[in-house]
């Protein structure tokens, strides 16, 4: 149905931890070569553009492992079980910002990288906030400050490099486009 | 110098092919405990926005083997060897479209998954363009059509899902912010 102009003949799974499976496929190219394909597979994610009554939207300054770096980012994290987007967003929000939500809205579910992960993140608007508790200490110990920014402060720190990680940015810019539709 | 929340007691090469190598680090989390952490760490990559004399983006429909379905993006690839940024850019815009452009201008360096994986992607933005070849027979097969797009058509096809995909949202965000300050 899809057209695809791969043929997979075989898997298999190569590493496994409690996030994510790396598996590699025997695959034969368009060309009719054979090759292989890994692909690594890892829950579902959120992230969330909560704003204020002025449209600021909330960063939170956070610590990357992988990049070994601090950075600003959105509120972000991997689906739990069987915790459906709203849920887990509600949760990530809370725990890493202690901030409430009444209102949750699905601005889009993209895919994060489609040449290497399964993975897709569900990008929720959250209005009508209320600072109703202090962050988790984990997630304390993982992010050093919290803001809200303008818009026009959000472009400054792209232009700067200060946000330059995609799933934010993508984050930003369905937000940007949200409120540009409907105000 | 970092202030690391985190402690790296060791690491081991758990998976490897020609694209991506996957490490497991024995982590000390923040609380203390000891845990591990999964790394992918793929080559560095570019995407390209592409504009005609109009503003107009170059879209390719493209085969994502992850998600066995055709979708919208910029063209993008992986870099090769010892290849730039800029090198391999306008490798991949020729063998994917056979555009050649004369004018190269880096938007951004950005990150693709910070909680996973350690690849960097550089936007370029590709101007005066002039369409010299025919695609890669490999990428052909692999990219069943091409347009050029205003960036109301774009918002109309990121608001239809046609375009999800992050590192395509990502670049047709600092495309945007570019053309909102630069014209």
């Amino acid at each position: 149905m899809n057209n695809s102009p791969y043929k997979t003949s075989g898997t298999k799974t190569v590493y496994q931890n409690p996030w994510i499976t790396v598996r590699e496929d025997a695959i034969i190219h368009p060309d009719g070569k054979p090759g292989i394909y890994g692909v690594v597979e890892s829950k579902d994610s959120v992230i969330v553009a909560a704003i204020d009554e002025n449209n600021r939207v909330l960063l939170i300054n956070n610590f990357s492992y992988v990049a070994q770096k601090w950075h600003w980012e959105l509120p972000a994290g991997g689906t739990d079980g069987d915790d459906d987007f709203v849920t887990t967003s509600q949760r990530e929000l809370a725990e890493e910002t202690g901030v409430h939500a009444k209102t949750w809205h699905t601005l889009a579910i993209t895919r994060v990288c489609d040449g290497l992960m399964t993975e897709k993140m569900a990008v929720l608007l959250a209005t009508d906030l209320q600072q109703d508790e202090t962050p988790s200490a984990y997630d304390s110990a993982l992010i050093r400050d919290m803001k809200f920014a303008r818009l026009d402060e959000v472009h400054a720190m792209i232009q700067s490099g200060e946000i330059d990680e995609c799933q934010t940015l993508s984050a930003l810019y369905l937000l940007e486009r949200h409120l540009a539709t409907n105000g």
